[in-house]
């Protein structure tokens, strides 16, 4: 304890993901998840505030991606030029990890309570976009439109990118359902 | 107790919003709603499953009012063609509603609880909304786009009147969100 630990948050990360496979996510408990990574539970918590959160570690980067790529772009960038700018940078943080989102997902998709999580990370995703389109001079509700827009695409996407086999990207996944959403909202 | 209590459901619901107003949500208790009421907890608990149930006693009539405003377009209507007559259908329903609908999205607000049932029952209420455009021959992923397209058009144009003064209608909102949200993606 107090050693650095090389690493220890995707340790613990792997650990807890084998364990939830093994014994499901509910019969897991942080002190097993620790043990499969050889750490301490002092040391789980100081990467995470509980079990659940073991899951959603990579919403802060995901808020931070999203920040940073609609940050890099240039002011001449459209609101859903952005958003697919964005989509795309996010995808690509997911190159080589279908087996952990598919596993993921499932975990969700079965309890309640991850659900809700999940979408409370959604919702907060959508305003920190929708705001991030607001100081790039996009009005309202052009902004908030826009955000929900990109969330929405992502959502679809991901759900079907997590159930294919995984040979094709999430990004032409992205760029099919960005497309597909232009071309249901022209019919309206 | 055991007597027919005339439209029980609406008293417990004005009782509550009052209750809530004057001492907040989180002060309020089951027992005190029905005291106000003039009905018993009993009766209460016959209407909402709890407290927090009186907040979103509407979910399960919104939803019958998506499935049954769906069933009865034209088959000829397109996925964002019938998104809009739902829409429409929704904000007929909240007429004359904007003080309710303000002070419940008041209180939404600022309880992490409630914020989470109500996207809850959004993400249930795409679900639906998706499964309805599926019976209509709609492909994936158009379905899920337009069904999350109609979810954010919803969101965003209930919380634009809810913060208005309430002199436009509803409708108004869901219209030019519904056209903003086209222009929007259509720069993709």
């Amino acid at each position: 304890m107090g050693r650095w630990q090389p690493n220890a948050r995707g340790r613990l990360l792997e650990a807890a993901m084998e364990l939830f496979a093994e014994r499901g996510y509910e019969q897991t408990t942080v002190g097993e998840i620790a043990k499969r990574a050889g750490l301490t539970e002092r040391t789980f918590f100081r990467h995470y505030a509980d079990k659940r959160e073991v899951l959603f570690g990579g919403a802060q980067e995901m808020r931070e991606l999203f920040t940073r790529t609609l940050a890099g772009l240039p002011a001449s960038a459209g609101p859903m030029e952005a958003v697919g700018a964005t989509l795309a940078a996010v995808a690509e943080g997911f190159r080589d990890r279908h087996a952990f989102a598919r596993h993921r997902q499932a975990l969700i998709a079965a309890n309640a309570e991850l659900r809700e999580r999940e979408l409370i990370k959604l919702a907060d995703l959508s305003a920190t976009v929708a705001g991030a389109l607001r100081e790039r001079g996009v009005g309202e509700p052009a902004a908030s439109l826009a955000a929900e827009a990109a969330i929405a695409v992502f959502r679809v996407a991901f759900e079907r990118w997590t159930r294919s086999p995984g040979t094709r990207e999430l990004g032409l996944y992205m760029e099919e359902s960005l497309v597909e959403l232009k071309a249901v909202t022209a019919g309206a």
